[in-house]
């Protein structure tokens, strides 16, 4: 049922499509998404796909459009004047994928191709909506939807919403505005159906109804869709009036951006790469923190060089030194990871700065002393320095709370200060923990052999 | 407009709880949905929750018991009778949220709450559902839909949606079947406002619909819903039968669920656990890992101990070995990452593992010759040790494209073998490197030594 790309479809299809034999690539196309469309687009040659792309119908050529990859796209549409972008891809659009789609022209082109477009209703819409930065609810939403008046009866609201349909792709809610365009609450279609016909609107409708301001942050609106389940949610402007909705396909996107961007930045790669980018990018990608694991590296030289002499004279503390800087590193990623994670789905709770810090503190310190048996049983059997014992295991104790400490702190100070948290998971806090665990592990043996 | 939990919030409510002080508690509580309850009975201790919720009006009683945290939910379902479980929580949920409660009672109790109630259809369709694993399309499904036969007119449809509506809370899109009840297709509601009266159903309905089958796996009903943009899918059985459908709000869940999981993974955290978890759950979900970090001391210390004597000779290059263990560990990290999430979103495209490792090698020798150039112009000032400013560069570059091949080779095993991939990353990958890292470094530097 559901279409998987395969290399031997891939080659088929480029051929019929180099061979220029329609009824083939008809009938390979048959049944195709959009999405599917643009996952063959995304896998041909520059060459391929342009040939490819003539062959499509309307709709799913723009439909796929929207779903390739931004630079894919931007290529693309290069190769095609403003007046078939108008005319092709715009017309077949919601107003939300049309802005998106404009909004990465080149200003000069995104005129030419508004002036192309003949609805002047989506015309305005899609001027009004590039407006809006991307990043906001205003840079989400779509402005058709359906909307009837607070005095309508049911009756005229059916007449209506019938009129009003053949313009929305999906109507999920149909809103209730005043004479003045100010949203007033909901009632659903069911709810319209189910009623006589003379009820009037403002008996039946639903008060409540969870909306968002046109400049709310588009991952504020992800969190609130998601907390309360909404399928699609209203946008208001300052006075209430409503500007359009936000649909949960475009917010399930951010949501998964914003999920991935964490990840990228916990396994210490600093720009959104795939798999299939090319080595260039993904080495821009991960350099970046490599340096500051590399600058890292470079403060350890140094912290144990400040004891060289007592590395020569106790060489087996070089034993240890990974395992010092491994475990401080790890712990302090555990306790960021858990804050930034708190942060991102707003679950902390209500527990204060201090009592948070003082659960990790425990959590650190039973942790600590686990781990600092274990090696101190190992180093029992096997060292025959008893001092290097009890410093391997002292320091490892000191190292784990400290590091679980400081990894809770940071992510947190971050977020006050309106730094994205994740910065501090990755390399980052690694980094720092490592440095500083080896200067206390080395500090803790200078201490102890002095006696 | 959107309610924010605080904790003077909580103060006035527990007091009016405790008062006994309905209209108070009435004010407190007005207009907030369930999931905001279910906030405030997480933060309240369990004889204020209790306290509170019976003053609770049923519908955001019930629904506020399925947003609870499973634990708390566990808690609460203690103190109620199976009669009252039936009658005023069951009662007022969808058939899968009804099951998802039911199933997580002890056997006994199950047989009791469903005893209880009273509509029978929703205790055969609760009976059905629990027999679905919960981590497959059955146990996300909802048994409540609303179908039209093929061959009725669109005034039959709108009668009987009317009758079957009333049972379904939302109503996304309406399914087609045959009269077996094998799905053929859907309609939109839209397209049945603006049909005549008069039409088929055969004649305007949507042959194309993506579902999925009963027993497909949640992830991958995920990302389905994820990939076609999809609200609502139906859900078939082996012969094409309707049996119900999954909305986008419970595959949210899924989705997050699933990032939440990899990047706790590669945090080095075994278990799901929360902010405001106790430090014991912390304790458990984080020491596992950091046991396998101490192991992965352990062997590194074994490994140095190996080269004890030319350390004792050449004690600065102690200096390096957290330098190239980090690295090591960090560029692991990287490639898995990458690995791991194009497994997870399906992006990894149709490249061959050959072409795959090529890049990474490619990347690795990039990454490596800047790092391991910047850290020669580093040693070449201020060191004195000539051979050693030459093995620690190498070191770098060789550790470098190791761990970036060894990084990607591994969750891709792992996959194939359908052990989770994510399991690549976090502290495995990075001990493993560690300590490989450890030996080529130190081995190099014997082998330069010896020149």
């Amino acid at each position: 049922m559901q279409f998987e790309l395969t290399k031997e479809y891939l080659e088929e299809l480029n051929s019929a499509v180099e061979g220029n034999v329609e009824a083939k690539i008809m009938e390979l196309i048959e049944g195709l998404h959009a999405v599917d469309v643009a996952e063959i687009l995304e896998e041909q040659s520059n060459k391929e796909a342009k040939a490819f792309y003539v062959f499509l119908p309307e709709e799913i050529a723009a439909g796929a459009l929207v779903e390739l990859d931004e630079d894919t796209r931007e290529r693309f549409l290069e190769n095609i004047s403003s007046e078939e972008i108008a005319g092709k891809i715009i017309e077949n659009l919601d107003s939300d994928d049309a802005a998106d789609v404009i909004g990465e022209l080149s200003e000069e082109k995104q005129d030419e191709v508004i002036a192309h477009i003949e609805d002047l209703e989506q015309a305005g819409d899609i001027i009004d909506l590039l407006n809006y930065d991307e990043d906001t609810a205003g840079g989400l939403m779509a402005k058709e939807l359906v909307r009837v008046k607070i005095d309508w009866d049911v009756a005229t609201c059916i007449k209506e919403i019938r009129a009003q349909a053949e313009e929305v792709e999906k109507m999920y809610t149909v809103y209730v505005v005043d004479e003045n365009d100010i949203l007033q609450g909901r009632i659903s279609l069911k709810k319209l159906l189910l009623a006589p016909d003379a009820t009037k609107v403002k008996e039946i409708y639903n008060e409540v109804v969870i909306l968002v301001q046109v400049d709310a942050e588009s991952d504020e609106v992800a969190q609130i869709m998601d907390k309360y389940d909404l399928v699609v949610i209203p946008v208001i402007d300052e006075i209430g009036r409503l500007l359009g909705r936000i649909t949960i396909d475009d917010v399930v996107d951010v949501m998964r951006e914003e999920a991935e961007k964490d990840y990228q930045m916990a396994s210490g790669i600093s720009e959104n790469v795939e798999s299939s980018d090319s080595a260039w990018s993904h080495t821009r990608a991960r350099l970046p923190w490599l340096l500051i694991g590399l600058f890292g590296g470079i403060l350890g030289a140094q912290v144990i060089q400040a004891y060289e002499g007592q590395l020569t004279e106790h060489t087996k503390m070089a034993f240890f030194i990974p395992l010092i800087a491994a475990m401080a590193g790890n712990v302090g990623v555990q306790s960021s990871a858990i804050v930034v994670q708190g942060l991102a789905n707003n679950s902390l709770g209500l527990d204060g700065l201090w009592k948070r810090l003082f659960k990790e503190l425990m959590v650190g310190l039973i942790n600590g002393i686990v781990l600092g048996a274990l090696i101190f049983i190992y180093n029992f059997f096997f060292s025959d320095d008893l001092t290097l014992t009890i410093i391997v295991s002292t320091s490892l104790i000191v190292v784990i709370v400290f590091a679980a400490i400081f990894g809770t702190l940071v992510p947190l100070m971050l977020n006050k200060y309106k730094i994205d948290p994740a910065l501090a998971t990755g390399p980052f806090i690694t980094t720092v923990n490592d440095v500083f665990g080896l200067f206390l592990y080395l500090y803790i043996g200078y201490l102890m052999y002095a006696v």
